[in-house]
């Protein structure tokens, strides 16, 4: 029998209770008609925005059983509705209980949703640290017209949600000076220039990746990212208030720049704040600006001085995480040799997520996984987000698909890497689809192109191949990744939705994939990171930019249509498992090694 | 002797004067003094923000001597300036004097021109009637900071530019309403209930190509472009008032629902208009919206009701193109045929544009060219928006590229595009970046795509093939067609700053290039009209949007390398080769017959 006890840094619980939905909305919508309100909203999100939420803040999975990273629920006195985005559409409908209607955001949203519900003069309440000023504005401004008005106030799942945990008091540690490649007081002296410049007095620091990534820190409040949650005010005269619980902090050196405050000062601080102070409506949570706006303090919109600085890794960091990416390929590959050493069929998805696992921590460097291992056979596979549980955990069958996307953490850096491998023969359909996926993974690794061209200006190199026979996928290509950070950061992306130009020193997923719901799901994923690219003979004097891979392990090379490939397609696979083996095949032993130098052999 | 009389539609005079700039300026200066400002702004528009301007128009023309078709100048007490775009970054210099510094638009921009140039409470004047409400406000955004202020006056060029012409006074014809697809009363009715829905009381019509489109009209006030000037009000009760002059009009029917009106009476309804009017600000000149907000009629922004209705093509404009697009290939592949079958270095640009011209003419259907026939021998190819003329006039050298660039209005549609060929034998060089060129052509043509993509989300599959070789293009891939209308027509573009999604119905030129300074230009340019794609066996079911090819005519073979195409690619370019025999191979004989079978006989 299998073993599903949770490893280390994953369950496989069924967190989800549905059936404790109806009773707490019935608890909330009380809470609601009491104060004459017509419906609340409750957002996955933190006051962070973050990814990860403490079991503190986990309210809407409380609320309506739904443990996706992404999504809102309103409640209103006689509906309530669900919003999630494609990427959730089937597990957000076997998660909830039907009180929530399931909604397809961002195609439906929350402004058409209560202007259809609620008649004229209808008040909806939310709480404004979990709503960023830009998600309020742009509410309000659909809202208006139709005289519906949302309402700041104290969070009303809180009031109903009677055991609800405390807030997270992880300890911070520092992370190396020669890791980060640049000391937090060079940081915070150069994006005090950036204040400076514009003639902004501060700017409040409301991410705490940015806050960790500005003052070399590292947290342990969430699972799986190293943050440590807290707030900061940078300030133009190149000094840093830092809002965090100092038990958290004990240890830990801080530069004389950085003052420790209270977080139950941060409202004193906020209003004593000579403007004009730079908003980043973006990142900032209603709340703080109705401090701000309340005590008269001016502020002017403008970039976050954090968010570029941040996302343009070091030599440093980049080194760094070429060096994790390598000790992590090696756990990988064995993990692909240990998964194709057994027969077909005596697997189950949480043996492999517990083998890659074990894998990784062999390595001794593990400090966490990146995220929960999506571990999906057959049609578990096209279920994009899929977290295997006891109870949904499936066996690899002979002819199916297994896709497998899993990350570490690592001080020196943090990976995301899926493979799609099949399990004994798998048919026609499932191969040549492969090989369409892996001809977009190959355009974006090939990709060259001016600086100054957004994500957005290259996703479609990377869908064409499936474009072409009449497919997509419904999610993006890439997303922005840190070093012992975030496994999703901003600004970049490789999306449709993209508006930011791509710089050196970005580090991305390339991660096209293809999903046949009910039958099969294929995604492939390495990392990468913008570069400078090297002059051509014969090209013209412009600057451009591509992409050096970070990620290094085997794409299986049974799952893929040769003649399908172009002739320079074949050059970069053959190329690539070339590096493989060069880098990771010194790195392993027996068989493993042996494995690895079929699984890389020219095609 | 080459002969270098003008043709029927095209002159070869050098009508650039850049010696008369300077004393013009000395004119102008003074009326900007008198007056107390400290500059005036001369932009290339004029009121109708139009491509091809009536000659009491060309303003910048006549004070700079730039006759591009985009720009604009800005003149200050001690110092002026010539903004261009990267087309035309080579012939701005030669046609202007010095006393024109000449801007690299838009990164060089108007505000940041001005601010370094005066010092706060600078006064600078403009025509409200050339500058629409959304340039101007732009403008403002960015000046106000620095107490920069924007005037508008009367135009300061007319007051010196004493042999000014007089407005244009062409005859107007109907349009076929069997060309249409739909009648004026059935386009007046559609766009009223736009309005109607949106509670909005009138529309202020500021563009002729959509009067025109709307009222099934066609115009001869400028060249090249079969308009009407003039202005409307679409009011929601589906009534028109079109304020053009009645000596126009004799002759021509207009529907009941359309009031001719005199021009001079617009401020007039204008001011006794109720609100609330839609204002597409990036139309609608500033002088229409000072008048509203004069008479405290009310505006609500919104999108223009004829834009998006003029752009997706009838089914009767798309069969109708398709007529046009047989006829002009016809009279394009007789000229290639002519064109190959003279001796390498005995002919010249201007023979060459006089012959296509001579072979569109003997159509018996050509109304007029598109554009003044772009047609450039080795470096001349490099100038993307090339005008011949007397003393530019090149011969055709033995080893060079020849590129021509054209198009002819029909009543059933408009044409255009490009060629480039070889004179005799050329290098690798230029085989090598053009088959790059040609690569990019047939990713857009082979484009398949779902619903709600814009021109930016596919413009790099066109670039990539040049980009990875280095290189790119300083234009856009493609831009929206009229049928008998504007050759350049919107909001449709294939283009980096597109971001309107593209539908059904639209007409589009698919066109990149490639250009090395003193040397040679490449280009290949087809039109295309996006259509839903066909459904495809193991597709997706998803809205998707492709491609057909309008324009026939052979890419010239000789300058393909076919070891660089893929398979996909030389099927793509034999099955075109095929369909431009099959089709045009029937409207021609003798020589030119047998030519074309050779020229796209299979790779």
């Amino acid at each position: 029998m299998t073993d599903t006890s949770p490893t280390h840094f994953q369950s496989f619980d069924a967190t989800s209770s549905p059936d404790q939905g109806p009773p707490r909305l019935a608890f909330l919508r009380k809470e609601i008609a009491a104060r004459g309100f017509d419906g609340f909203i409750v957002p996955r999100a933190d006051a962070f925005q973050g990814e990860y939420v403490a079991p503190c803040d986990a309210r809407l999975a409380w609320l309506t059983g739904f443990t996706g990273s992404a999504g809102f629920a309103v409640v209103l006195r006689e509906q309530a509705a669900i919003f999630t985005d494609g990427r959730y559409q089937l597990q957000v409908r076997l998660q909830t209980a039907p009180d929530f209607a399931p909604m397809d955001y961002p195609s439906q949203g929350l402004a058409d949703y209560l202007i259809e519900a609620l008649p004229k003069g209808g008040r909806v309440a939310y709480d404004p640290w979990l709503h960023t000023a830009g998600q309020i504005v742009q509410a309000e401004a659909k809202l208006s017209d139709r005289h519906i008005n949302l309402v700041a106030c104290e969070n009303l799942v809180d009031r109903v949600w009677t055991d609800r945990p405390g807030p997270p008091m992880g300890r911070a540690e520092a992370f190396p000076e020669e890791v980060a490649g640049k000391s937090a007081a060079e940081k915070i002296a150069e994006a005090a220039a950036d204040l400076a410049a514009k003639h902004h007095a501060a700017f409040v620091i409301c991410q705490p990746d940015e806050l960790c990534w500005l003052l070399n820190l590292r947290g342990s409040d969430v699972t799986h990212t190293p943050l440590m949650h807290g707030w900061g005010i940078l300030y133009a005269t190149g000094r840093v208030a830092l809002f965090a619980e100092a038990e958290k902090l004990e240890g830990v050196d801080l530069p004389d720049i950085v003052s420790l405050v209270a977080p139950n000062q941060m409202g004193a601080r906020l209003t004593s704040l000579k403007g004009p102070v730079r908003l980043d409506a973006s990142s900032t949570p209603q709340a703080v600006l109705e401090t701000l706006r309340t005590a008269k303090v001016k502020m002017e919109k403008g970039d976050n001085p954090l968010s570029l600085a941040r996302a343009c890794k070091t030599q440093a960091e980049i080194a760094a995480t070429r060096r994790a990416h390598l000790r992590d390929g090696a756990a990988v590959v064995r993990f692909l040799h240990w998964l194709d050493s057994h027969e077909p069929g005596s697997l189950t998805e949480i043996d492999c997520v517990r083998a890659l696992e074990g894998f990784r921590a062999e390595t001794n460097a593990l400090r966490e996984i990146s995220f929960d291992t999506i571990a999906g056979a057959g049609p578990n596979g096209a279920i994009m987000h899929y977290r295997v549980t006891a109870e949904s955990n499936a066996p690899l069958l002979p002819g199916q698909l297994f896709l497998i996307d899993s990350g570490g953490q690592y001080l020196d850096g943090t990976t995301d890497i899926t493979r799609t491998v099949p399990v004994g023969a798998v048919g026609d359909a499932e191969r040549e689809a492969f090989t369409q996926v892996l001809q977009g993974m190959i355009a974006i690794h090939r990709a060259r192109f001016p600086l100054g061209r957004t994500g957005r200006d290259i996703d479609a190199l990377a869908r064409a191949p499936l474009w072409a026979a009449g497919r997509d996928y419904a999610h993006g290509t890439g997303h922005g990744v840190g070093v012992y950070l975030g496994v999703h950061e901003g600004p970049q992306r490789i999306a449709h939705i993209s508006q930011v130009p791509l710089k050196p020193g970005m580090i991305l997923s390339n991660e096209p994939g293809y999903y046949r719901e009910g039958a099969f799901g294929i995604r492939i994923e390495n990392l990468i990171v913008v570069r400078e690219a090297p002059d051509l003979p014969g090209g013209d004097d412009r600057a451009m930019l591509d992409f050096e891979t970070l990620t290094f392990a085997p794409i299986d090379r049974r799952l893929i249509v040769k003649e399908m490939l172009s002739e320079v397609e074949t050059s970069w696979l053959n190329a690539y498992h070339s590096d493989v083996a060069r880098k990771i095949g010194p790195l392993l032993e027996g068989e493993a090694a042996v494995w690895l130098q079929a699984a890389t052999a020219p095609l």
